[in-house]
């Protein structure tokens, strides 16, 4: 028996096309597979792949299936979730991947008709590549996939979902929103801030300064730019959409900045050594977690 | 012909241990290796590892060498060359691989017997790991060294030096002082003072959210951890050397980061677009430079 009997992934791009990829292997994962987009480019780029059984960009068509995934950029989610729910089925779970919660879950919560649940699912993976040709079925293997279900979710709902998850090889849990959206910000959403910004200091140097700058990267520099390849639209969304949250977390890191500054001002040896090894540490902790 | 007929390497850490290997692989470069260190330990590893012809603990024996590559921390550098030139031999070259100039040039400049030249070299080059287990032969291929001679330097001697380097694998480049110090204060220096600034910021979390931000650290954060790994001393003295520069490109950054603060705040769309948007065009431009 299968998880689902149709499974339908509504803009098959990065995350999307990964769940797809990773469904087609795994049969035990749903019998039919629907991919459905706004973009007609994107619709025949997943015909030619082959990545599912039915390719529409008919919303009301996709929305009848028994799981719809919404992969679409986190400023869609809602508006779409909006046109879907009123043609989904009883029993139906409505799921997202969005990378911050912000105010999905109370807005999308109250529009859910009676017999269809909501289980939003975080995968905690990607790459600062986009669209159908970025994903790959092996994307979640390992990764955390964090889960938050509003309130009063039916349990049985949430299980399908932790399973479906499961099944990408992903490992799940379950957070409140809130403390999602927090945990989030300093462990992806401020690095983002931060490489984007290094970026921009960098692209405002004199040409000739810019010029060696991008020339003698490997030190340091280059590691900050991987992270600030990512999708402007959807980061974009992630910071406006974690505005609060974020920009407090940034000004924690801004004061903890000018700390190291003022020591390295004042020739404080003591506490600059001390906040540099403080890195160390958690780095090793980090190794020690398996996560480095 | 070798390029030296002896080649002493102080303080056989990360980067003298590289040269050592690559020398010793490479007889090209000198007939008699020579290592020397403050440190008894670090000299009994070093013969151990079979890394030099000669191993000892006398910097006025290790002094007699055609080359004396100074491998020994930044704040150590001053002291241990003005202890070492007053036994150089005429003809003889000093060179050290300090990451920062500061105020080196100059202060050694003044003690130069006559005849001895100072060429000193910065390998763009390491790994957060120290000590002479930590170095490989192939450290410097295809890296950047840059040169950074005071004025009025023996050509000759920074024809050898550049030698060196091109037989160590690495491409190089004369620099003045004041300007590869503004170059590494962007490439290398404030990525590292960020990376550890946001593990203090981390750090600084409840019990609950640190744990879990080290247990979901995979996307962003652990790059930047990666660089904070490094060694406090080394990175306290590098702050220290090149305090001024770095101080005013953390101004600058810190400006631009309350740009982009001030946009997510106002919620103004284009101008974050815009600010992320040229993250990536960096990045491409260190894809085609081959820096990435
Ligand atoms: N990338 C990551 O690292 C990552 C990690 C975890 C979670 N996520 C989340 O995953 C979601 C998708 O990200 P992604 O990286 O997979 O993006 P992506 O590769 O750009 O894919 C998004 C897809 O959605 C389509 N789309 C956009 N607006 C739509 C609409 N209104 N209706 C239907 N389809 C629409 C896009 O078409 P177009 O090509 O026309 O735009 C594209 O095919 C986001 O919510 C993001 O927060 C991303
Ligand atoms: N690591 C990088 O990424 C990198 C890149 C480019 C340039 N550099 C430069 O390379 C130099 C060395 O860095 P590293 O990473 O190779 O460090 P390392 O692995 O710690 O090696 C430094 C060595 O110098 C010894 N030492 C310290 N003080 C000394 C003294 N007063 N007299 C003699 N020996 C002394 C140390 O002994 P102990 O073990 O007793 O301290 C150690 O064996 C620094 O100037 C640094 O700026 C580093």
């Amino acid at each position: 028996m299968t998880l689902f009997k149709s499974l339908a992934v509504v803009g098959p791009g990065l995350i999307g096309s990964s769940i797809l990829r990773r469904a087609r292997e795994d049969r035990g994962i749903a019998q039919t597979l629907i991919a459905a987009d706004s973009n007609a480019a994107v619709l025949d780029r997943v015909r030619e792949l082959g990545l599912a059984d039915i390719v529409t960009a008919d919303l009301a068509e996709a929305a009848k299936a028994d799981c719809v995934v919404l992969c679409v950029p986190v400023g869609a989610v809602e508006a779409v979730a909006l046109e879907m729910l009123p043609y989904m089925k009883q029993g139906a779970i409505l799921t997202d991947v969005a990378s911050v919660r912000g105010q999905l879950g109370p807005r999308i919560s109250t529009a859910l008709p009676t017999g269809v649940s909501y289980v939003p699912a975080h995968p905690m993976a990607g790459t600062e590549h986009s669209g159908p040709d970025a994903g790959f079925a092996t994307l979640f293997e390992d990764r955390w996939c964090l889960l938050i279900p509003p309130a009063n979710t039916d349990t049985s709902a949430i299980h399908k979902i932790e399973q479906l998850w499961k099944q990408c090889g992903a490992r799940t849990r379950v957070l409140e929103d809130a403390y999602h959206d927090q945990v989030c910000a300093i462990v992806s959403h401020l690095p983002h801030l931060l490489a984007f910004t290094i970026c921009d200091t960098a692209d405002n140097l004199s040409d000739e300064l810019r010029a060696d700058v991008l020339e003698y990267a490997a030190s340091g520099f280059r590691d900050f730019t991987r992270i600030a390849a990512s999708d402007p639209v959807m980061w974009r969304d992630i910071f406006l959409a974690n505005r609060e949250i974020l920009l407090e977390t940034l000004d924690r890191f801004t004061a903890d900045t000018k700390g190291m500054a003022d020591a390295i001002r004042a020739g404080d040896v003591e506490s600059i050594t001390d906040r540099i090894a403080r890195g160390r540490q958690i780095r090793r902790t980090l190794i020690a977690n398996r996560q480095a």
